[in-house]
C-alpha cells in the first residue's frame, strides 16, 4: 500500500523529536508499509538534501534503541522529501498537489504538526486546493482549542473538508501500550466484569504525576495549564477506558460510542462540587531529586503573577447504573515528588472479616502506566511469622505483572503505533469530535469558576516543588475516608 | 505455659524424621513455649541419656536450616526424657502417670505416633489409668482406619476417653502455609467472593503429583493405595477449603462445620459416575528424571499381582447452590512426570469476545502448593508485536506471587505449626471426627467398585513411570472439554 505522509511543521520540535524517530523505528523494524514517502513541509527554503541533512543531525533520540549509523540513516532518508510552503498561500497548496498527484499514492496523510492556530487555515486551504480526496487522512495534534467554543470551531472547519472517518485526532496517551491494555484487560478477560461495578468498587483513582516543570515551554504552558494540558484529554480518556460499558465490537466507533456515553454521564458540576471537589495548585520553589528548582512564577515565559495551575485534583462521579455513588479521583501535576502514573481500582473491604486484617485494608488493582507499566493486584494472605501471636492475622501481598518484562523487545512506542494506525486507516486509538466536545463541555465550569476566583484574587494553592501538591488535595479524598496512592 | 509432650512411638520414623526436628526448630527460634518437656515413649530399655544420644545422632534433617552443633543440641536435649512402655501393659501407664503428676504441667499432649493398630488400645489404657484429665490433649496421626467402619471404631474409642475438643487429628497438609492461605485468600479478600461460584467458574482442578514411588514403604502402601493415602484426606481437605461457604468466624468449629457441609454435599456416586468418573492406575517401569525406575509390582514389600492403585483421577461435583454443575477434578499419583501440586480455578470464557483470543482461552487462578507455593492469575493482555497484524489480538500474561519470596525466613514448617497449635490448644488445622467419617463415607463406593472389578479381573490401568498417568485420566476431563494443567 503506497502512501505519502505530508508533515506540516516538518522542521518543528514534534517532527524531529517524536514523529520522525517513530517513523524511523517503524522503518528499521520493517513495520512501515513499503512504497512510502515522507514529505516535510515548512516555511524554510530547503532542498530535499538539506532536509535530510537537518533531520539526520537531529535524529539523535531513538527511544530505547541505538542511533542509526550514517549508512542506515541514508537508506531511511531516501523516503524523505521537502516542500517549502507558506500555509496561508493557496499557490503553495497547488505545488503540494502537483507533487502528490505526480506520485498518486493510494493513501495521503496530512499530519498537522503545526501551531494549533494554523489548523483551521490549513484545513480550509487543503479543501480549497482539492487536496481532500477520499484517499486523504488528516492528523491533528493537541491542543485542539482552549475551550469548547474554539474546539468546536476547529472541528467545524475540519468537518467542512473531511469526513469524520478521515480525521485522526491524536491523544498520544492512547498510543501507549499500557493504555491499550486497559481495554484488553477489561474486555479480554471474563474475570473482571463481575468486579467492575459499584457493588464491589469503593473508589477509583487516576494519578499522572510529573517531576518535570514547564522546561522550555513556559509561554505555551502559561496559556494552557494542567486542566487543559492533562485532564481534559488524557485523564478523561483513561477514565473512559476504565468506566465504559463493554462495546459491541472492537471497531473504532463501537468503542468511541461507549466512551462518549461515559463523558456524557460524568456528574454535572454544581456550585458545591466545584467548591469542594476541585483543587488547583501552582508550584513554588523546592527541592526535587536532590536539586533546588525554582517556582513556577519564575520560569521563563511565565507571566508575572500568573494564576495558571500546574496541579489539579478533582473528585467526580459517573451517573449511571454501573458507577452511581463511586467516587472517581483525578490528580495531575508538575514538579511533584515522583514521576508516577497509575490507575487504582480500590475495592470494598470484606463485608464480614473473620481474620485480623490491617486497618482499612481492602483489595486494590493497580494499573501502572509510569515509570514502568504493569499490573499489580493487592491481596491479603496468611501472615507467616514464627510464634503464636501471628495466627489468623493477614499480611498484604501483591501479584505482579510487568509488561516490559513480558513483551520486552516487541514493544512499540506510542507515536510509532499511532502513525502506523493512521497509515493503515485504523481509528481505534483516535478521538472523535463528539468525545472532545463532551470533554470540553465538562471542564468548562471548572475554568469559569477559576476565572471568577482569579477576579476575587483567589489564585491557585501554592505547593512546594517536590511535594505531592497542596494539602487540600488530600482533604478532597479524605472526606470519603480515602488517601491517594503514592507508591505503587 | 508449662507442657509435657508425650511422644508414643518416640524412637520411630515419624518421631525423628518430622516431630523432633520440628520441635527443635520451634525451640531454636524461640517459638516453643518455655517450661516444656518432651517424653519419648517406646518399648526399648533406654535411659534419658541414651534417648538424647539416639535422637542427637538422627536429628540430621532440619529442613532448610543448618544442623545443630553439639552444644546447641545439648541445650535442646535437656527438654528430652524417656519412658519405657509396653502399650498393652496397664502398669506402664501408671509409671507414666507418676512421671507426669510429679511435674504437674498445665498441658499434657499425648502424641500417638505409633502404628495405627495401637490407637484404640492406647486411648483405652490412657483412660483407664486416669491420664485423660481436662489438661490432656491427644494427637492422632493418619491413617485413622482403612474404611468407614474402622475409622468409626477408632473415633469411638477416642470419644470414650476424650472430649472432641481434646482430640487433634493430624492432616499434615493443613499445616502447610500454602493450604492455610487457601482460606486466607478466600476470606481475607473481598475480591474473590463475586467470582467464586457456578456463574463464573467453569471447573476446578486439584492435582497432587509425586515423582517418588513407594520408597521403603512398599508393604504399608500396598495395603493402602492412593485413594486412602491422598484422596480421602488431603485432596478432600483441599476441596473443602476451596468450596466451603464463608464461616461465621475463624474458630475451629465454625470452619469445620463449613467443611463438613461440603463433604456432605459431594455428589453421591451412581453406577454411571463410578464407571465414568473414576480412573485408577498403577505404574509400570519407566524413565523418570533421567533414570530407569521399576514397576510398582516389583517394589519391595508389594504383593505379587497387587491391584493397589498408585494413581487416582476422579470427577465429582458439589450439590449446593454455589457449585451445582461445576466439575471438580482430583488427580494424584506416584511416579508421575513432575512433583507438582496445585489447585486451578478455571473461569468461564468471556461471554462476547471482541478481541482475537487464543482458542479456548479463559482466565485461571492457580494456587501452587508444590514445588514452590504461590499464586498465579492467568489473564490476557493486548498482544504487543511489531507490525500491523497484531492489532486487537490478545496474548496470555500472568500475575505472580511467590510466597517463599514474600515471607522467606519467617516460614514455619507444617509439623512445627501443627505441634505449636496442639500445645497452644488451637484446633483450626485439625480434622474433626465427623469430617473424617463423611470423607470415608464418600470414598467407600469407590473402594467397593474396585473390589468388584478386582473380582472380575479388571485391575488398575497401567501407566509408565514418568508419564502423567493412564490416558483414561485425560478422557475423564476431555468429556467436559477440559485438559489437566501440567505446567504452572
Amino acid at each position: 500500500m503506497s502512501f505519502d505522509l505530508v508533515l506540516f511543521g516538518g522542521t518543528g520540535d514534534l517532527a524531529w523529536r517524536k514523529l520522525l524517530p517513530a517513523l524511523f523505528q517503524a522503518w528499521r523494524h520493517g513495520s512501515l508499509p513499503p512504497g512510502g514517502r515522507i514529505v516535510g513541509v515548512a516555511r524554510d527554503a530547503l532542498t530535499d538534501a538539506d532536509y535530510r541533512a537537518l533531520i539526520g543531525s537531529r535524529l539523535a533520540v531513538v527511544e530505547g534503541e541505538k542511533r542509526p549509523s550514517a549508512q542506515e540513516f541514508e537508506r531511511f532518508a531516501a523516503l524523505l522529501e521537502y516542500q517549502r510552503m507558506d500555509l496561508s498561500a493557496p499557490a503553495d497548496y497547488q505545488l503540494l498537489k502537483d507533487k502528490l498527484e505526480a506520485r498518486g499514492a493510494e493513501t495521503v496523510v496530512m499530519y498537522l504538526a503545526t501551531a494549533p492556530g494554523l489548523f483551521t487555515t490549513a484545513c480550509e486551504q487543503i479543501g480549497a486546493a482539492g487536496l481532500a480526496t477520499p484517499a486523504t487522512r488528516v492528523v491533528l495534534e493537541k491542543p485542539l482549542g482552549h475551550d469548547l467554543a474554539s474546539n468546536r470551531a476547529i472541528n467545524a472547519a475540519v468537518r467542512g473538508v473531511f469526513d469524520e472517518r478521515q480525521v485522526f485526532r491524536i491523544d498520544h496517551y492512547l498510543g501507549k501500550p499500557s493504555v491499550q491494555n486497559l481495554l484488553a484487560l477489561r474486555f479480554g478477560n471474563a474475570l473482571f466484569e463481575p468486579l467492575w461495578r459499584r457493588e464491589t468498587v469503593a473508589s477509583i483513582e487516576i494519578t499522572m504525576a510529573e517531576q518535570l516543570g514547564v522546561e522550555k515551554r513556559g509561554a505555551f504552558y502559561d496559556g494552557t495549564g494542567a486542566l487543559r494540558d492533562m485532564v481534559q484529554n488524557h485523564a478523561l480518556q483513561l477514565l473512559c477506558a476504565i468506566a465504559m460499558e463493554p462495546p459491541i465490537n472492537a471497531h473504532a466507533d463501537a468503542i468511541r460510542d461507549e466512551k462518549l456515553k461515559v463523558l456524557r454521564s460524568l456528574s454535572p458540576w454544581t456550585p458545591a462540587t466545584l467548591a469542594q471537589g476541585v483543587v488547583r495548585g501552582q508550584y513554588t520553589a523546592g527541592q526535587l531529586a536532590g536539586g533546588q528548582v525554582r517556582a513556577y512564577g519564575e520560569e521563563d515565559g511565565v507571566a508575572p503573577g500568573s494564576t495558571t495551575e500546574t496541579f489539579v485534583a478533582l473528585r467526580t462521579g459517573i451517573a449511571n447504573w454501573r458507577w452511581a455513588g463511586v467516587p472517581f479521583y483525578i490528580r495531575t501535576g508538575k514538579r511533584l515528588a515522583a514521576r508516577e502514573a497509575h490507575i487504582a481500582i480500590n475495592f470494598r473491604p470484606t463485608p464480614h472479616p473473620i481474620y485480623r486484617t490491617p486497618l482499612g485494608a481492602a483489595n486494590r488493582l493497580v494499573i501502572r502506566l509510569q515509570p514502568r507499566d504493569g499490573v499489580a493486584l493487592h491481596l491479603f494472605a496468611a501472615q507467616e511469622k514464627r510464634g503464636a501471636a501471628a495466627v489468623q492475622a493477614l499480611a498484604p501481598v501483591q501479584l505482579d505483572l510487568d509488561f516490559e518484562q513480558r513483551f520486552g523487545a516487541e514493544r512499540v512506542g506510542a507515536y510509532e503505533r499511532l502513525l502506523l494506525d493512521v497509515i493503515a486507516g485504523r481509528l481505534n486509538l483516535f478521538v472523535r469530535a463528539d468525545e472532545q466536545e463532551a470533554a470540553w463541555r465538562w471542564v468548562e465550569p471548572i475554568m469559569q469558576t477559576w476565572r471568577e476566583q482569579d477576579e476575587r484574587g483567589e489564585g491557585p494553592r501554592p505547593y512546594a516543588a517536590g511535594s505531592w501538591g497542596p494539602s487540600a488535595a488530600s482533604t478532597l479524598v479524605a472526606r470519603d475516608g480515602n488517601t491517594w496512592i503514592e507508591e505503587c
